[in-house]
């Protein structure tokens, strides 16, 4: 069980994938990515706790209800079609029609958007795009499609990792896009999407309980700015082209690799998204320990991760626990203020809920590292989490002061 | 009814003040306020709801419990004495025997502080510093202690207001100090300290009652950053001095205009700390109206207030009016977004959740103002709140990523 992060959406068998550009964006970029596997997979998915909520979500949240297996995925960048009215619907519901036809599909296709928020798609571009799209369909399209799905991404995010399920080998494989109005909150527990991709045999209700457990431990984790777009999708299939023995039990122990495996993937994609957070030069860790239970802890991480105070003290390189505490002790999580150990690159700087002496040299060369580690110990309980957050930079000010719609 | 920005916490009769300079600010600058009243005076308080509560706001809410009449209040600033243990707090318990004792109190004296965290209070020279501040306490003093609170404030926060009940002249003064670190979230409904007294004669309920509605108002719903402070605390004392016929009911008229000019005095002082706000360029009112209920419309103002997106918008000019949006829809209050309506400056930009034509040139020269009015219509109800923010600057980043501990 190893992340390969050179592959992609079509490392899974029988899934084929293409990126192109329709001229939404400028310049000729890649704007449109299409995913699609011969044999009708069964269908996960986790949507945006937003109540405002963009087109293709309302018509893929709608399909899913009917369909249970799903052929196609399109998904396009530079436009979120959000805050669009009845003709942004209808223009999201055209993009799977053209899939499904030019396809001619059996089973169902889903749609994402990211991109601008309030404007029309293009469709005259979108069309013509979708007929490319699906023409240059390909085992190895994996990478034009993540390159397709980028907005303000400062690199691509895909990989794969495989696991032997009763001496056959499985593969899981996906792509994510996302840098800015990150804090997904996904319901059933996601500017985010994410499509991840396998040819595991899967009944499809462990399907969506295993992608709802990944994303508890993975994306409602991480946090760029604390915002939660009206657009974050996250899209789980499965062909069963593997031929494993079909997961049916979620005690089996072919769940628990498979499951293992699906965290990785999604820890992975997490953590690249908050490290590629917009103006973002530092990913954190923060790992909240000795809580009463897993909610507490994951409440307690996302609201330091969310701090800005915290934030721009980590861009500065400054150990300011004391921002750190205050941000513990504003979560609305009761607290013994004067039990809490706090250590960052292991070093310790809190114990009793006081400051202890440190080494200002060792804690300079911690903050100074590309990735830090934050750990908080309650001493309440045993449970524990790991949230992930960046620091906030000038270029995080500059990037969204001078966007201008 | 008006409210007078040169006139501060001796507005009101019977109240002395005085502020000094300890030592524990480098360059001789105030750091340490007195005030007092020969009458003990009915108490109304107010303090953080953070987890991680300092000293100062350990032993005085300790003391309110016992004690219902004050004499003095004493402000420190320069250090929260927060996160500092058992020392702390005897710390804290010898600021007030040293003012006590001074002052040969019959009743209560309370403290705050304000300033760095997790350090100890250098009490050689805070004791000399209060029998300074004894020594000086004057009925002109109000701006000696206006100044000694400040941290990284940019400007002095005083002001006072009178109002006539039943033909006497009553007072209302205070200070306030705040600019990072502002979120308040107070309980029972404050690094903000705030400090009012009057002269009016009140049942000590009704001084409670009042203080709690006008916080709910005013600073429970403004924003610098989203964080609550270790210290926050509002002190709100009333010595009778006025000798209008004693408030003892909330439906009287007398206590409705109390109340109105108690609103006035706190929503002004919530409006210059968040114009304070660290690195703010620009104050940013948020009236959300055609709520269900006045909770709600105040978890979405304070949701968008809180916004990074909208901060930095707002800092670039940018009338982006969908990071808006989402800001209102990730609140947890359910929202018809297809009803939505949102005007900046009087200027329509949202009409049935889609975007409208603008004059651009219009929205240019709002977006540049001072001080920048956004409505939001979620036409679900008659229920309004007003919060306040400010925008997310360069500077704010160059003070809290600069700042080192």
């Amino acid at each position: 069980m190893k992340l390969d992060k050179n592959k992609g959406i079509t490392a899974a068998k029988g899934w084929q994938a293409s990126g192109v550009a329709s001229g939404v964006k400028s310049g000729g970029k890649k704007d449109l990515a299409l995913i699609y596997s011969e044999i009708p997979a069964e269908t996960a998915a986790a949507f945006t706790s937003n109540q405002v909520v963009a087109a293709p979500v309302i018509v893929t949240r709608e399909l899913l209800k009917s369909e249970s297996k799903t052929q196609a995925v399109v998904v396009n960048s530079g436009n979120a079609n959000a805050c669009t009215g009845e003709q942004g619907l209808a223009n999201a519901r055209a993009m799977i029609r053209l899939v499904k036809d030019g396809l001619n599909l059996r089973a169902g296709a889903l749609v994402a958007s990211t991109g601008i928020i309030g404007e029309q798609l293009e469709m005259d571009k979108v069309g013509p795009a979708i007929s490319l799209a699906i023409e240059k369909l390909d085992t190895g399209g994996g990478q034009d499609a993540a390159e397709a799905i980028m907005t303000t991404d400062a690199f691509l995010k895909q990989a794969a990792i495989e696991v032997e399920l009763g001496g056959v080998i499985v593969h899981l494989g996906g792509m994510a896009k996302g840098a800015g109005m990150i804090a997904p909150r996904l319901t059933p527990h996601a500017t985010m999407i994410v499509v991840i991709t396998t040819d595991a045999a899967i009944a499809p209700k462990l399907l969506q309980k295993s992608l709802n457990a990944a994303i508890s431990r993975s994306f409602n984790r991480a946090t760029v700015d604390g915002n939660t777009s009206t657009n974050d999708t996250v899209i789980f299939l499965a062909n069963g082209a593997a031929k494993n023995k079909k997961i049916e039990s979620n005690t089996s122990s072919d769940f628990q690799i498979f499951q293992r495996a699906l965290n990785e993937l999604l820890i992975y994609f997490a953590k690249m998204i908050v490290s590629d957070g917009e103006g973002a030069t530092k990913l954190i860790t923060y790992k909240i320990i000795g809580a009463a239970n897993e909610v507490e802890a994951t409440v307690i991480g996302m609201s330091i991760a969310n701090s800005i105070l915290v934030k721009t003290a980590f861009f500065g390189g400054d150990p300011n626990w004391g921002r750190i505490l205050v941000a513990a002790g504003m979560a609305g999580i009761p607290l013994l203020a004067d039990r809490l150990e706090l250590s960052i690159g292991g070093v310790a700087l809190v114990k009793g809920g006081q400051g202890v002496e440190y080494d200002k040299q060792i804690i300079k060369n911690v903050l100074g590292a590309p990735e830090i580690a934050v750990t908080l110990d309650l001493k309440q309980g045993e449970s524990e989490a790991v949230c992930y957050g960046c620091d906030l930079s000038y270029d995080y000010v500059k990037i969204n002061a001078e966007y201008h719609t």
